[in-house]
């Protein structure tokens, strides 16, 4: 079940944020929005053919290799925020995604991630396998 | 390098409490006492064979199969925490562990965690190597 | 919006398991199952008036004071797991709640876990508002 | 007890890489290291002033505005790491710093935080002391 491009432009999940999220400061700790962002973009990716298959039975991963954010609003405590995932540019081996964390119409953090696709022995980058390359192509 | 007796009896290591393992309410985050005694059973552990190589190189590995904890009081940001780990029993593929978390004189958290040597593949239970077991056994 | 008896009985979330929530062991990592059952702890509150204006108005909050859990079965990346959460009993200061990881028919984790309404200044186990105790009461 | 500038200069904490923070690609999940940067940004903001007295009595704290890393190495469970943390800049409400995660002579991540003082009740930026304020630029 692939997304088309327009599904794919506005990919986005819900998450609401639990305790575990949250740190002394009563604000979401700076790391946890890279969680967030690591669930959208697997759900992304899932749609694109990076599904448990894919997972299990690859001999690549997908390592990140730059993040890139600012946080312009604090997150709280049972909020429900949006994490968007958009896909910015495409490589052989490589992925740059944009993402935003909203709640409601305000950016609280926004960024670039890109990873890479690497062999999972020698962890060098590896080409992606083609249909998964064809369809991230298809999608920006 | 393996402890005495004595030195496992009353093996800790110390940690200090940083914003990561705080929540909204202010204090210690209640999972996150689990990370603190894995680290405490880690180093243990390491102590008594099961190091570096082991982990990299053994079919098997540990996994915890029972917690039982007791939280009687919070613990705060920036406090430093003794974490103790004592051995209590040991079975040809199992360790029962107690573990405290102490500030100072007072305990904070406190109960056992058995963990069981599985194959890694299986993940069924499995006897561990013997020189680990007559280490542990040697160190009740 | 409170739920009936029956579907309090039944109470249950829905998670995946994403790569934040596995270790190098290839598997859930043990203290992040108590993540998925806050999670699901909190859905259940939420059901029965703790909700987001308690949280924020209240003078107090509730802590754990007991887990008591077994490890069956280990969870994978990407599967997805059923978190229940029930309440077992309850008094003027505590809930005891029991939680069970599901994955299909298989449990993976199951125990019980005991929260105490505490003073959110002095940390004192202090009864929860009439009207959420009852809620509860109904619900059992 | 405060630094020399030389000692800031080469500020950096020693940190064990546990299974807590591993994934299942059998890597640090990336979103660690900036558990690892605040806690080697927290022991060099404590010599500076910054201690536990700060933080319980002032009015402002410390949130991540902007966060930007390259991760060239993976890190492995089992490791020991180095975590550096130098100021780049500071103004009269921002620290600008970098860090570094090392093993032995690679280097695993890099990169620059930067953050910001604010009012814990409006989260506006605010002036920091001007005492922390004289330290910092005397470290720099």
């Amino acid at each position: 079940m692939n997304l088309s491009a327009s599904e794919v432009a506005e990919f986005s999940i819900s998450v609401r944020v639990y305790i575990e999220d949250t740190d002394a400061g009563g604000i979401i700790f700076y790391a946890n929005y890279l969680k967030y962002m690591e669930r959208a973009r697997t759900e992304l990716m899932r749609c694109l053919g990076f599904n448990k298959e894919f997972i299990l039975n690859s001999n690549l991963m997908f390592v990140v290799q730059n993040v890139s954010l600012r946080y312009l609003e604090a997150g709280y405590l049972d909020q429900e925020l949006r994490i968007t995932a958009r896909i910015k540019d495409c490589g052989a081996a490589y992925v740059l995604l944009e993402h935003t964390v909203m709640r409601e119409q305000s950016i609280l953090v926004c960024g670039d991630i890109k990873i890479v696709s690497v062999n999972k022995k020698t962890m060098k980058p590896t080409r992606m396998p083609e249909s998964v390359y064809a369809a991230i192509q298809a999608a920006i």
